[in-house]
């Protein structure tokens, strides 16, 4: 409740600190979907920097969305519906946790639908051996996309050739064709310690920086998007996750940036009815 | 602040309820501090069922305690300053997450204090055998504790195989003198779903039952303890953790049956002051 109550302001925010701006180009973003793997469907549709639509149909929005349902206490029945809706919506993937992997890539063969894991997740806090090693499972069970989550303490010491090193061993343990995403946990970071978590996941191979991993307070924001953009440049992805829960959020984030948008309620982004949070 | 009252609320209507009742059996558990691995070194001090004290010295109390630092976001000094306290007051262990390990064994060591590591933590959600990695990585590195999550998705899905599993392939991992406890995360929990997750938990081998990660809501209450303690009988160990802030809780918990307590606050515990939470 009280979350809810802090995500409605902080998009009020937003969305009054928007209506103030006019658009600069330092908030078009230019990557595209799958930005950094080869074969990746979607273009980027036509989104003012304001995050208004201007041509971005129903189908283009569902592209970039990862579907996803982390919450722990999730039973099995509730992953065959995360699929069904990702298969019918036409999703670019279902997000979920490793021990999850092996049964929706099973339930999304031949739909086109991608499977993304999380791997130390969502405190980012286990060795970089243990990541790499979780890292190796869920590709072998079938995730084509692996989310990590940065050690963040070690990245506010300033131990920043151990932030990257726990990088590049996920990094490692991907195949060619793994989109690899670094969550920087954007809640817990200075700006100037979110400039330095997205240069050290660029120079350590990352396909995609990420806000959030909805578990531990704060959220995507489109200011943090549009920074994210401005460091990683127009080659690298930018995946807005955490409490976007309206296609006006989402279109929001694609306008300041976000090449992808992780989020439980995939549906009401693409149907525009309200959603439910289900993250 | 929200969940602070919260568990205020908790705290008030437990020590209401314990003021109702008289000094049953069922309440009184027998287990020993280091329940299931020999050579530990206290003895369960005198505690009325109600959780007053009788005889427990400060010194006593410490020997209880797991001084837990789980939060991602804790710079370097922040386990300086754990470990120097775990070494000042002799508590039980430093429980920490496994890319801290092998730095507060260092820390540690020839001081007694034991340290424990956290695995698949907080979700549990990752596979059997990334938990199982983790666990082995943790001790090579100074574990000589493991602190597991449940799969608790497959729990409610009454997959209790696969639960049974997932703590099999872990305590596997660990070698002959280590201490495996498992999470059961009694806030996503039946009260049936409670007892099938201590029956489980004994079942597959572990040494501790455990109630909450503290990340996901909820935490130890007197009343989950004496349900787990009743469940697993006397010859396992029950941790309560989650929200444990004052001396009176951390004795109410040893009142009903807790044989360790995890706490950030382990300073507070011992020296009778108001508890930081820092967990």
């Amino acid at each position: 409740m009280d979350r809810n109550v802090l995500i409605d302001r902080i998009v009020a925010e937003v969305v009054t600190r928007l209506g103030d701006r006019t658009a600069s180009g330092s908030q078009t973003g230019t990557g595209a979907p799958g930005a950094g793997v080869s074969g990746s469907q979607a273009v980027r549709p036509g989104v003012s920097s304001a995050g208004t639509l201007s041509s971005i149909t129903p189908q283009e929005l569902a592209k970039y969305i990862d579907h996803t349902l982390l919450k722990p206490e999730s039973p099995d029945a509730a992953f065959d519906k995360l699929c069904e809706e990702a298969a019918r919506y036409r999703f670019f993937s279902v997000c979920v946790n490793s021990s999850r992997v092996s049964y929706v890539a099973r339930k999304l063969q031949g739909t086109g639908v991608k499977v993304c894991s999380v791997v130390g997740f969502p405190l980012g806090s286990m060795t970089a051996r243990s990541k790499a090693f979780e890292t190796r499972e869920a590709i072998s069970d079938g995730a084509a996309e692996i989310d990590m989550v940065i050690n963040v303490g070690k990245l506010k010491s300033k131990d920043y050739k151990t932030v990257e090193e726990d990088i590049r061993a996920v990094r490692r343990a991907t195949r060619a064709n793994t989109i690899l995403k670094v969550i920087i946990e954007t809640v817990f970071l200075s700006q100037d310690e979110k400039v330095m978590a997205c240069e050290i996941a660029k120079k350590a191979g990352a396909d995609f920086v990420k806000t959030s991993t909805g578990f531990l307070g704060g959220g995507a924001t489109v200011e943090d998007i549009a920074l994210m953009r401005r460091v990683v440049g127009k080659d690298m992805g930018v995946k807005a996750s955490g409490g976007i829960r309206t296609q006006k959020q989402a279109l929001e984030m694609i306008g300041a940036g976000a090449t992808r948008i992780g989020a439980g309620a995939g549906v009401a982004l693409v149907t525009g009815q309200q959603g439910s949070g289900n993250y």
